[in-house]
């Protein structure tokens, strides 16, 4: 896999939505280049009791993406059956680590493949002026759409960095 | 500390530099939220023996930081002198271990602080079409200024992911 180290506008969207697009896809590549060679073992593996697996962390990427989705395409909130379907790698913690494990890396990246493949088909029909629409939290706090998919990015690499400390501890890497 | 959830162009700089200014701001003032109660024992504590210091991946944010100032604003490598200085931060590992610790928190905060005001600085003589300029690494692949930025970005919050570990395993949060 290439990974390209330019950000700049990907064509069929938008200019802005376009680089926005050019920094999530990058930030996916490397992903995928760090966990390229993982066995199901290292996925299921729980260096401590209250570590995440790289698999649910993998699976906890995909959920805060869906849930990104709901939030800046839907403007609602989960519905009751897909917090069910999202609860146990959104949240993380003991249920997760009993209950996301015994598949193979392909299962994961195809979650994650296929949220993504989301993202962008419903970003082709927003325009840059889109990313600055501005909503609320429900505690109040201002937030806009251009944040909600900074975020994404941002959570993303965030347990990335927890997927490399996991691999250092199973001497997978630096 | 009030972080605000909105990615939108800051004054004093081209529209996708202060786009771009948001986001590295936006990634600090959360990097700071996390570190903020922080104690010196917290910041030199080593939960392994391969694992990093909080204080340690605090000043390889720094250390990342000035690096890409060099390479982007002055497009040479570091001299023998700045590379003697930085060694330690930048590269961790063993040395790093014995080496950065024994500072309250407050010395990391100003040598974060310090690089990024010459980042600012540097970023408000910058406009929008220097972001797609293009330079090779040694080795030949491309990158262009907007990923420079993009990877300081990014490097920061994948320490900053790693610091939440710690975080988790010196049981100060989640």
């Amino acid at each position: 896999m290439k990974v390209d180290y330019r950000i700049k506008s990907i064509s069929g969207y938008t200019e802005k939505i376009g680089e926005l697009v050019s920094m999530l896809e990058h930030t996916r590549e490397v992903t995928l280049q760090e966990i390229a060679n993982l066995s199901q073992a290292d996925l299921d593996a729980l260096t401590d009791q209250s570590s995440n697996t790289i698999g649910a962390l993998l699976m906890h990427i995909a959920s805060i993406e869906f849930v990104h989705q709901v939030v800046s395409f839907e403007k609602r909130d989960l519905t009751d059956q897909e917090y069910a379907d999202w609860k146990l790698p959104l949240e993380l913690g003991d249920q997760a680590r009993e209950s996301i494990h015994h598949q193979p890396l392909d299962y994961y990246i195809d979650r994650l493949n296929q949220t993504r493949a989301n993202t962008l088909a419903r970003l082709t029909a927003k325009d840059d002026q889109w990313l600055l629409e501005e909503d609320k939290w429900s505690h109040g706090v201002p937030y806009n759409q251009y944040y909600l998919w900074f975020h994404v990015m941002e959570d993303e690499i965030n347990h990335r960095g927890q997927i490399r400390a996991v691999k250092r501890l199973l001497n997978h890497g630096s």
